[in-house]
């Protein structure tokens, strides 16, 4: 791994539980990535010089994770021509609920792809941002690939474990 | 009325129907007013500008409506020491739970005061925003009491009109 | 600090866990508060003689948390020409959404500035406050002006030792 | 029918049409009532004294229908050892979600018996202030029970048309 | 206490944790009740049995408690000509949401009187109904008046305390 | 079509607009039904005789059509060893949202097969309960596969006439 | 028990603690079942020909369930005939809100009969396969009615326990 | 414009009232798209087909959108490796709340970037495709930033507009 290739931003160090995870996910993949917390709203301007160098610095994607009255994702989806990837976080008492639509309902003119909830979102932020980054590597996307069918195999040893463990109570 | 006090911006003039009770409400009560258009995501740094601004220019409250992924509130509380107030508007097919969720949820540290959905929100923003200009301009104090006597009177009104009413139709 | 400027009311003992963080956000910037529980439902005379006396007690703002069907801000507001902030509490199994919508939800005509569930909304309403009382006392907008640049600076340390560890680990 | 046994409130004149249904739900079955408009915000010391006397006037039960933040039959209860029975109204762009919520979510100590969201549940609050009359008066009963035989009636005979209606597609 | 004057129902016997907050209301207001577990569900005769005779013996209330898709209240208000309330109980991975509109959104013709999710709505039943007695019972009546001023002098006692232990920091 | 195989129930008249896609879903399929109006609450001992004699008169599946807190098809399942489906309709404020975990949050022991709310759920029980008919009955299982590959061919004809459109435009 | 009657999937193996309530209602029964984990999404292939050839095997019920957006039950649904029930799990922070509008909401065309989330919609699936199996094996519908009989005793159980509980406390 | 780099997928005809959104904002930056009617569940060889072989056509992007239970995007999610946006559309009584969640909730390992509901989703679903087309493309990464130029301009304009209307009122 060179370069970051995708830039992963956070509202709190609290965060990094569930982020981690995106992270985990594109380095598995061979895609190097660049972290930092910095919030919308505590640090607003960081924020968005984050956002408008991240394309000069070579990021291919943004990936913001926050919670609750979520707008990471969105202010940087306002500073940049880079994909935005957004993950709710459940922050707060609505367990990510409020992060979800305050992450997925952008209006019109500002494109933030959102993800699910928690630890599931962020893995598979750091997945859909390696199909991007795969648009121009074609050993990431070789990697990628790769990944579907581990994935389906794990299934496929679970179901097997699983046959065995019912047919010996049978 | 002379210099505005309030600073009301929307984030597009579609806006403007709901959030023209802001400004009704304010002048109501001897208030001037500053409106603009300025949207969170699709111009930033104007939208920044005019919250840091706003202070130097003698503004005592800022009122933000937006709707779906409601971040203008946010994005202004940000940027600027005064008391900024959001109004959620129903501007998506989740009928305005999108935005109340986006302008309520705010995560420590960055206050906004969030009124109700839709134009009786945008009204009480006014309402709101009279009763912390009256801090520091007693003339303002009196007539949001005022109205608030007239507010009573007309409940009591209608009132009368339902006695009526009920009374001619026994 | 001397007179108290803020009054922070709840409807139950239980609920001061959360709303400690209304006055301690006020303390740290100089703002002196009187607190106390009153019920909207239990105890609704002394609810609106706390309410309708405060201004001319000297209280610029009035807080209330409640939680479940939360009415001690709109009771309140029903009471005063000072401006309310309601602070929805979680204290049901609906885990707050009952009290968000129960204090954020006012009708036209009697605002309600509601911030968001639990602790951060407590927080934030004594920033929200703060605010407030800023307008007519600059000492207090100095110290808002602080805080800011303080919150600013303890996320950009967070991401500092992020930065540290993830260094260390790579 | 003479004296008024139930009385019902509501806080805006515009919840007449829905509550006009409790009205005569209990009309129909020979109880009389006493109807007002009054705000638990806009009018709270008139809406509080309504409640004071009632009792002493002779009213068995109080019926409440209110929109949004709906407070009104909270606050009635508060006020009364009366038996107090809230309609929830969609009066907002919540749908009476937030009313539903702001009525049946009442903390410990003080009951309101919620109906359903609108027309429906102010025809029911009717019905059930006309079974809580029925304890003190047995023609009221006799006629609760009428009304139950012929609302099953009114179900056969909607079944008969139905049946003659697929017949002759048939 | 003599003959019981309101019937408990509850669908399961794990709903007796909460449900016993309404025999605990009632008993300390001086009226008895009779408890039964009985399930519109999964014994739907012995349910429409115990609420078809209740008025016959005496019985001037009917509380029942359930979760999930809480039919309970719904079945028995169909069998009977007394007054009936709901309480919805968190029994489900929704929490009482469910069980909340099983109960309040009954269709007009057939009453419930519901109350809040779990043990706080299972109180407010048992006080609720204790009201209703009251019409007939003119010593309930002085109890529940003496209830809600017990009631106020505890809130008053604990800000009282708290006063104290502020004082204290102070 | 012989003798009916499942029967339809429905709260009220104004349901038939939906369920009458059940009806006709069936008949498309061969298999004859039985409709009837009949209310959970309104008429609670017909429609348990109606679910009792269901399976004695040959009927393989109750379709059961309801609203608001929809308890029509959990009364029918406490009633019968048939298969029973539930079809939530969108007749109060709330949309079907009441109504749909009201007939799906059945509790353990008494199963219901929820479909969708409204039109689409009400065809789709039809067809679910063609599906089970075909258990005993080869030639509908024929006319069920007939349907899905029909199915497939209306969605590829859609999908021809969009490109024919679209060709047109370029 | 001889030839697999139902089909239980399941999307991941963490789903097994739930799904094992279907099955174990099943064997009870005395039917039998065949138990696979295949995920929609991460074995499409191996998924959607377990659902082609269940009804070759003598397979007559698939029951699928799946937590998230679950789409198990759905899959499975557009590649069979046969009656496919859906169980929505708790997998996610919205606590199988989102699995329950997943897998009910199916479109017109594709019936999916829904149960109840998590463990009590598991038994309730495995219940009602049990019911359809009925209409061709005379010996299950003994059972289920056997099963429906002991269910009723088992709250007249509890309900007798709770009276002596009572009984030894007054 | 010459190849199709994004394939636009969608469940019924009845989508592309929005759906054609996504093709309008792609078209404006010069990006071709290939658009099918193809169901998840109606057609779902088809759609399996369409999604496997769309990577060997030069597609870049694959947009799903479907409402109700929208399992589109995640099922050619499954069977891709190129990126997978999804838009939910209202297309039932929950108003698109239900296609929100069955899009946005994906399980981690098989990502989909879920967009907002409707109109403004289908929008953005485009113009985040032109974002990641841009990585291989420069001349749309030209045109997404004069795209961005002139939303701005264009927000800057409406508030001409507005200040000219209010001046005149004024």
């Amino acid at each position: 791994m060179s370069e970051p290739k995708v830039l992963i931003l956070m509202g709190s160090d609290s965060d990094w539980e569930a982020m981690s995870e995106a992270r985990k996910a594109l380095e598995d993949l061979g895609v190097a990535t660049e972290v930092h917390v910095s919030s919308a709203h505590r640090t607003p301007e960081r924020t968005g010089k984050l956002a408008r160098e991240a394309a000069g610095r070579g990021i291919q994607v943004i990936i913001c994770g926050a919670g609750s009255a979520a707008h990471l994702a969105g202010v940087c989806a306002a500073e940049t021509e880079l994909p935005v990837l957004g993950v709710p976080l459940a922050a707060s008492d609505l367990k990510g609920l409020d992060a979800l639509l305050s992450t997925a309902q952008m209006p019109a003119g500002v494109p933030v792809g959102t993800l699910a909830i928690g630890k599931a979102g962020a893995r598979n932020a750091g997945l859909l941002a390696a199909r991007i980054v795969a648009r121009v590597d074609p050993e990431v996307a070789d990697r990628v690939r790769a990944q579907r069918r581990k994935m389906a195999e794990e299934v496929e040893a679970k179901d097997a474990a699983l046959q065995a463990r019912l047919g010996s109570k049978g």
